[in-house]
């Protein structure tokens, strides 16, 4: 086997992990998953396992990771498939709107609530906050430079007030009912605040459409 | 002793233990608190704490019942202590912004993001919940009833909204550099939003007063 076939196979194989740790994950929530339920949901030999990861929590980073690749590829390509940046910002409320009932929101979201008190994990998502802080930012600035926005408060806070409320829909819809929390008129409540904010040239509307029930 | 005399003196006791319970959590987190914890700090015996409480669980929700019932006193004198609601509103703010340095909010924050997988810790938030929204669209209630508030959105919405943020902050607070985040911006951008979807009568200014550093 050359070296190059065998370091594919080896990505493959921690591809295979991942995969298998994210549905676990997903299914008990962070803290009750043991190496021993990974190494059940993936079907391979504890052994195996240790090769690649320690513990829960290296596995829990590197599915954090793998998704935050996707994501930002994703975020990169919506200014350029969208004539207008608010049409961008648009197709990703829907995309939030659609992705909220998946519980890897809400897993991802209880493991960072304790990094207040783990030092580690805390540099872990201070390093994935200026990553997303730098990929909305990119985008609203596009928004800016092709004259569309004129923005009446820093694009900084602009970009925390956003992340802000999507990071609570997050919380909300997997704690309450979703129709009691009114998932679809908070992100509408966030375009009229943005239209306030953004001061984009026309007449846009704050109403999103989310005839599309979540889930 | 009368019983009289004996009822006030274990309710004292038990506001003791909550005290004492609340700095623990404070300087621990939820999750690594042991009755041992509580009892050291107290000052108490084992067998005095367990006639009051059987676990951490019970005396984490005696904190935040406590903690809720002076907060509700707050919220409903809100209304009577401003001639305006949007001035309420503004107090509450300024209440919001000057507490979150408190590590109270994020410990209890904590305890209520791992609601989603414990039936009773979300039975017991959804209540709380509940409580919130009828204090907060009280509030607003108030506000449309003076003729002062011409909503754009349904309240139940607004107030999701505002709770959202507040939430949010919480969280946000703890874990990055306040000026990261920009708090008062985001407090900020929050009555950007209000003045849009409450659409006061007057004039109104959303810049808030933030000059008071967080703390």
């Amino acid at each position: 086997m050359s070296p190059r076939v065998s370091k594919q196979h080896l990505e493959e194989r921690k591809n295979h992990i991942l995969d298998a740790a994210k549905r676990v994950f997903e299914q008990k929530g962070y803290e009750p998953v043991t190496m021993q339920d990974i190494v059940k949901e993936a079907g391979i030999s504890r052994g195996n396992l240790y090769q690649y990861f320690s513990n829960t929590e290296e596995i829990m980073q590197a599915v954090i990771e793998k998704n935050d690749d996707s994501f930002y590829t994703y975020i990169q390509d919506l200014a350029s498939s969208h004539e207008k940046v608010w049409d961008a910002i648009q197709a990703y409320q829907k995309v939030v709107f659609q992705s909220l009932p998946n519980p890897y929101g809400i897993v991802m979201y209880e493991y960072s609530v304790t990094r207040w008190r783990n030092p580690e994990r805390k540099a872990f998502f201070q390093k994935r906050y200026t990553r997303a802080m730098k990929s909305f930012l990119a985008l609203l600035e596009e928004g800016v430079k092709q004259g569309e926005f004129h923005p009446v408060q820093p694009l900084e806070t602009i970009v925390n007030f956003m992340v802000n409320i999507w990071d609570g829909l997050i919380l909300m819809a997997h704690v309450e009912e979703p129709e009691r929390v009114a998932v679809g008129g908070q992100l509408e409540a966030l375009n009229l605040y943005l239209i306030q904010a953004l001061r984009p040239d026309e007449n846009t509307d704050w109403h999103l459409d989310t005839k599309i029930e979540p889930g």
